[in-house]
């Protein structure tokens, strides 16, 4: 967990940005600005306090908080807040249901829309959390080393996908960060694809999508793998991908678009044979969720800034027959990127 | 997966009870009703047309969904729904965010909120979700049987549960249903403790909180160990806990409300030296979901039915010092209960 020096410097930025109190319901903002963990809390800053409100389950931690003032309330959270606040009052409305703003207003509270007040801290990371991250990447390069030995054919999906479990296990980390992909032969053309019972068969690519989490903090890397000799288009397939990420990773800098840094890799895949197969977008922002801001996409709104941590993962799929995708994660910095993923990316030929 | 005939029976029974078309957002919703598992895809349920929306990343596997017609969209699924569809069109407003609300609106949707259409479905589990639940307990009776059998004490929190991991694997698990609980001493007085590097000591008790997935359905167990003898007051403690779930079992049958089951159980904690010590609630539902309704509590608004699949899980906690928990899963019938929980559930003593 973040230091108290951390969390209240994080505390003071959100306040001096409040035009109203903000009613800060999502669990992940919640831990960020508070280190109090919970799938049912909101914490209400104000210019000169901070309320945190739990029900019974949380209320023995929550009472630890330091530098908020405890509340416990029922398990209907915003219902009970909703009879105990009044006026004029902001909440997250990415976040919060339909249904919960009726809640809140039901009562009486003037509550107001407000996004990405806390999203916004939480895309620059800090050193403290740029050390997690680079912890969580280095289990990852191990984790994925170690898999270039592992074999890999006539096994199933699944069974690839415990053996990364346990690796990550092994190495430290805290959990999974998602559930593993382990996409083979037609398979790894559904770029969310998961682990099955498929057994994955010889001359396939097998697209290893996994990371860990370290105190919050997660990796994200995408290798493929290719069991026995690939065919030449999917070879080709395989440079032209790598090629797309290169020039991603090249694009990326403080003050680039997440449009024009997409467009940078986007470019190499759709002036190959591989036009239109790159479905996706380049990457996404990393931290105490596998998917937050910045965006780099063609649908993305966002302009890098030193700090960020994204993925870079470009992917070419051939419906019915094979995919391909390479994922690194990094820092953003003034004048490019920080690596943080060193386990190699060339075409890793596995039994 | 559930088959064809069972996905458009229960689509069938949703638009019988439509008002106007409903745009089903909620990812397991979706799943319910087509078999189709997603992070961002919508189904428009129409009297007499089903459509499927969803993003490049999903679309393959998309394709292949019977009785529902595809469409792909970006990957801001809500805001690109808001241009294709006009009308008064139905949105499950426990499920879309405010914002989300907003941007249906904005371009002309009249956007009707709607609650619990497919979560009171849901609540009900056919013989097909009945057959998943009992093998997901079977794997979970195997799971806590074996740990009768395992040493705790010396021995981190964290690597119990990475044992459970484990086991729920060899067992047959798809997956764990939720991050595993191994709360022992002071932190088993936390009902959401988590599995911490604390090592566990002697005479203490260890509760532990698992479940595994298969096909999407959940077990959810709870037993409490004990690392050697325990003082008199935490084994009267146990028993008075043991008590309370007896009178919660036999308190459950159709026609019950979830207010009075939960009493059945509390007056037992509430009658006894623990008075108030049992600050959750007795249980919730069970499904594609850890947490669905119905709900067990003083908050519940629920009445049980045959067929809900139901936790009966009172607790005693006692700050600082120790805490226990009971766990099984039932169905509920007609007269009563069938319970899938068959591992013991006196005090297991361990090393």
């Amino acid at each position: 967990m973040a230091g108290v020096a951390t969390l209240n410097e994080r505390l003071g930025r959100l306040q001096q940005s409040l035009d109203e109190p903000l009613l800060v319901t999502n669990p992940t903002n919640v831990f960020y600005l508070s280190g109090f963990k919970s799938s049912n809390a909101a914490l209400l800053v104000e210019p000169e306090r901070v309320r945190l409100f739990t029900d019974f389950r949380y209320a023995e931690a929550a009472r630890n908080v330091e530098g908020v003032e405890f509340e416990e309330t029922r398990r209907a959270v915003l219902q009970d807040l909703s009879r105990r606040l009044s006026g004029r009052i902001g909440f997250e409305s990415d976040f919060v249901s339909h249904a919960g703003f009726e809640t809140l207003r039901a009562e009486g509270v003037d509550a107001v829309p407000r996004r990405d007040l806390v999203e916004r801290l939480r895309a620059v990371k800090d050193e403290y959390e740029l050390g997690l991250h680079r912890r969580a990447c280095e289990i990852a390069d191990r984790v994925f080393e170690h898999l270039s030995g592992e074999r890999f054919s006539g096994r199933t999906e699944r069974d690839v996908a415990w053996t990364i479990a346990r690796l990550f296990h092994e190495g430290g980390g805290h959990g999974l960060a998602f559930e593993t992909v382990v996409a083979s032969g037609p398979n790894a053309a559904r770029p969310h694809g998961r682990a099955t019972d498929r057994e994955i068969g010889r001359g396939e690519t097998v697209v290893v999508d996994a990371g860990c989490s370290l105190d919050g903090y997660v990796s994200d890397y995408t290798r493929t793998f290719a069991t026995g000799p690939l065919d030449d288009e999917l070879k080709e397939a395989y440079i032209v991908c790598l090629t797309a990420q290169r020039a991603g990773l090249e694009a990326i800098r403080a003050g680039v678009t997440g449009v024009d840094a997409d467009a940078a890799a986007r470019r190499v895949v759709d002036e190959s044979p591989f036009a239109g197969t790159f479905g996706h977008g380049l990457g996404h922002g990393l931290g105490l969720n596998v998917h937050e801001g910045p965006r780099l996409s063609t649908e993305s709104s966002d302009i890098l800034v030193p700090g960020n941590v994204v993925t870079v993962e470009p992917g070419i799929y051939l419906p019915g027959r094979a995919g391909i995708r390479i994922e690194d994660d990094v820092v953003v910095t003034e004048d490019g990127i920080q690596n943080l993923t060193s386990v190699r990316n060339d075409l890793i030929s596995v039994d």
